[in-house]
């Protein structure tokens, strides 16, 4: 099987989205945008033995190489409608072709996202995904938009995939119940895409948390010019992490929750007066939204400990060239 | 120095454009299209190894990288306009960033497009680009337009950059001063966007040719469900290449002309009729236009030597998984 068959047997679909005016096939694809509306874009690239272990299972590598892009279209309140695909491959594998398309189409089907181009090559394994997402024009929910008394909300629970990537690294044992819990969130995390559309003209700011609370939060107030204070009692958890926390496993419990990657959760701000807004938002998609602190004038991130005192270090986001 | 210190410094730079409504730093970038316009994307990955050789001048690569993805535009007829760029570095060297930078935001700059985002890893090095373009709603030149009769036209000269990457490897020589021409070709490939533009409503179908003439040409033919029979005495070849054909190196010289890849030359087709606009066109974008043959209503590629005679095989298309 050549390049353009193996296109053809595992990427190319048919499309139902009129707005794609011509898909794979071609030197590139043609879409029509929505009058009034700005597009969002992002790529993220995954490379094997950095971002998944060799050998993980290719379905659930498919789902992720694009729940971690629509996670970026959730931070931004976009709505995702297309991708693109490049990736390196070390051998023409059907199984793994057959389970990562599988993975990856299941996920975009469930957000209505088409495939509309790509690229396929030789090399060591390497995921390429763009994405392009729509908003109505001016609406984009950036990270510059925290104000000082502004609420900072958390999605979901934080530190489970960082606890699960651990476990499979021998650095962390936990039991099998739990693990098979935290590696799902690992494994196929789900991203948060009804929450960000909700949130278009409600948060001032927001991020995904893809690297860790702390350093994803310091993007934020970075790029506001402010500061922050938020409360370890207040961060949800599993009750897995929980139980960490009040145990000899403290320190790494912390790590994972604080400075741990790929919880793919929405970390974000608003204002006190829509507290009760967000807790509707939060009722009507289904998703957990904890409040876990508050911005400051003052730059800098205090997180306090349960009994009010800050911690005197903070876990190091995941940095590739640090 | 950390991921996004090296961003901040070797990729983030002020934007003119003001489609662009926020650029590099944020979980996206966002855009406010041309009104009246669709929008055409590509992406093309680049591996060490693969499409470029380990030790490669960073400078060309840089220019290399943007330079195929604006090919791709050329062939749809797209005005380019912004890019993202994902890659996987092994290690961080500022000597290869700067290089590589400098190679890329020259042609960058020469195109008028904006880097508006990307992502930046550890690993095996690899490029991939995403390149976004514009055109008037429903003029994107695809592949499928060829007609019976029309003509076909290549753009430059073909085979030098394959020729060169021979010599490379060490299974051709030829002169210093033609290796450092062919090399050229190879490394810096000029694309040919400007002609692309004007070819809006002029050309019936067009590709870039990436992976070889006969390769390339063949796709338009599956997609436009036709046929051709092309010249190989009209085929534009330099100096050089020209002399193989007419010597022992024969068949070296018909493989670099006809199946060579990394050309970036466009290959389209168009009426009759239109042989004198095509003519002006080539003259008003300084880009030599070459009519080699015509589209027959018979599928399948005839490629004639110069006395008239089909080639027996065809050489083979660069294919990556065959």
């Amino acid at each position: 099987m050549n390049e353009f068959a193996l296109i053809d047997r595992y990427f190319r679909r048919a499309v139902s989205d009129k707005a794609v005016r011509l898909s794979i096939g071609d030197d590139g694809a043609v879409i029509a945008p929505s009058p009034g509306c700005d597009l969002v874009f992002s790529v993220d690239m995954l490379v094997e033995g950095r971002h998944f272990l060799a050998g993980v299972d290719p379905v659930t590598l498919g789902h992720k190489t694009l729940a971690v892009n629509l996670s970026d279209m959730a931070a931004m309140g976009a709505t995702p409608r297309w991708a693109l695909l490049a990736g390196a491959l070390p051998d023409f594998d059907e199984v793994w072709l057959r389970g990562f398309t599988q993975g990856l189409f299941a996920l975009a089907d469930r957000f209505g996202v088409a495939l509309i181009g790509g690229d396929t090559t030789r090399g060591p394994r390497n995921l390429c995904l763009t994405i392009i997402g729509e908003v109505p024009a001016g609406t984009a929910i950036k990270r510059s938009g925290a104000r000082p008394d502004d609420d900072v909300y958390v999605s979901g629970v934080l530190g489970d995939a960082a606890l699960a990537l651990s476990v499979l690294q021998g650095s962390a044992r936990i039991a099998d119940a739990e693990f098979a819990k935290a590696r799902a969130r690992l494994e196929t995390p789900e991203p948060r895409v009804a929450l960000g559309e909700r949130l278009r003209g409600v948060a001032t700011a927001a991020i995904d948390v893809s690297d860790g609370l702390t350093g994803d939060l310091q993007h934020i107030l970075d790029a506001s010019g402010v500061g922050a204070s938020i409360d370890v009692a207040r961060i949800p958890r599993s009750p897995c992490l929980d139980a960490m926390l009040g145990g000899a496993a403290r320190d790494a419990g912390l790590a994972s929750m604080l400075g741990g990657g790929d919880d793919y959760e929405l970390c974000f701000t608003a204002t006190v007066s829509l507290r009760e807004a967000i807790a509707a938002i939060a009722r009507d998609v289904d998703v957990p939204v904890t409040r876990v602190g508050s911005i400051t004038a003052v730059p800098g991130l205090v997180v306090r400990d349960e009994r009010g005192v800050p911690l005197p270090l903070l876990p190091r986001s995941f940095d590739h060239f640090g």
